[in-house]
């Protein structure tokens, strides 16, 4: 399958995500934390709603920081099968698709994994605090049409439509799970890693939304 | 604890759901299927990109349907456990709360309860046609500042904020797993329903959040 190929050949030179957004490798484009970032519109007692509500707990916390270890050394992996659950999804393809010729961008698809794989660490990491916040502001923007191909100097679809945030949960929390369990923790604990993922992504979706979201209404 | 006990006190006279929305008996203001309705905005194309992009297959259909009779006659006990973290959760008891007291409103709880009744047999019983999108776009009005109120003549918030909707897919269906373990169903079918569970709740209020984004990027 020549689309697949196109995906997987994308695999990025080794970035190994490290403890601590501060000491990230220089990946372009990845501003957590940067002062630069515009502070988020929605607040930490907003987030804290949020959690409430989708029952994330100090439970919730932990089981996402058992998993950082764990993963760490599966993100190639992980994103190989990220990768490729897009590459067989025509409805997912087009948002990385060049706007002229429809032809996966491979040079935009390589530089968001890259960023992908870090994002696999700061969601594990579990930090909820004003900086993470902005940044999740950044993240929403960067699919909506506001800041969509910006990053990435990309010729792609003009946003990632507001329908596949929060679904796209699934399928990134489903395809997690198996790596949850190659390290040797119990089926319970594999258990609830999955279920703090799956809030953590929701949690993070929702955030994202906010530039779809008409005024007042968040 | 007071307001547990008002909430608790709303339990509807015994609406027993029934298979197929046409021989639901008459609660007030449940309109699925009536042509009175408006059309969706969105489309059954829309409905099977979401669906493919949260990974929900014909296994899943077959799940929801086999929680049906599960459910059926544990209704009113799934009521009362989701009405009691309404209950304890201040963030969304207000969106039931009289706009002037603040207090709980009684009538209203107990009327959005007899359709949350048949909201859950509805769910399980996983039609996706047309008649059953113009219901969930009716519901997301409903819970919009568009149409919110409306239905019971209530005089309470605008709107439940945007930020609920997809959030409430966890403890809906974290809640309910439980109860689809009641009936002697094998640990492996627990999961299977649970897990349908969680994609028919997380499509569906995806499709409510339509009236919440903005024109062109849902």
């Amino acid at each position: 399958m020549k689309l697949l190929k196109v995906l997987m050949a994308v695999a990025s030179a080794g970035v190994m995500p490290q403890a601590g957004a501060q000491t990230r490798p220089a990946v372009p484009g990845y501003t957590y934390g940067q002062a630069t970032l515009a502070k988020a519109p929605f607040t930490l007692a907003d987030v804290a709603a949020i959690k409430k509500t989708l029952l994330f707990s100090d439970d919730d916390e932990r089981a996402l920081r058992q998993s950082q270890p764990i993963l760490a050394d599966q993100t190639e992996a992980i994103l190989d099968v990220w990768y490729g659950f897009v590459a067989s999804t025509p409805e997912l393809v087009i948002f990385f698709g060049d706007r002229k010729t429809g032809a996966p961008d491979g040079a935009y698809l390589g530089a968001v994994r890259k960023r992908f794989a870090l994002w696999i660490s700061d969601t594990a990491e579990a930090r909820f605090d004003q900086r993470w916040l902005d940044w999740q502001y950044e993240l929403g923007l960067r699919h909506n049409k506001l800041k969509k191909n910006l990053t990435d100097q990309a010729d792609s679809a003009p946003q990632v439509n507001f329908r596949y945030l929060s679904a796209l949960t699934i399928p990134v929390t489903t395809t997690l799970k198996p790596f949850l369990a190659k390290k040797g923790a119990s089926a319970a604990d594999v258990e609830k890693m999955h279920a703090a993922w799956v809030k953590a992504v929701l949690l993070q979706t929702i955030l994202w939304s906010y530039p779809y979201v008409k005024e007042g209404e968040f």
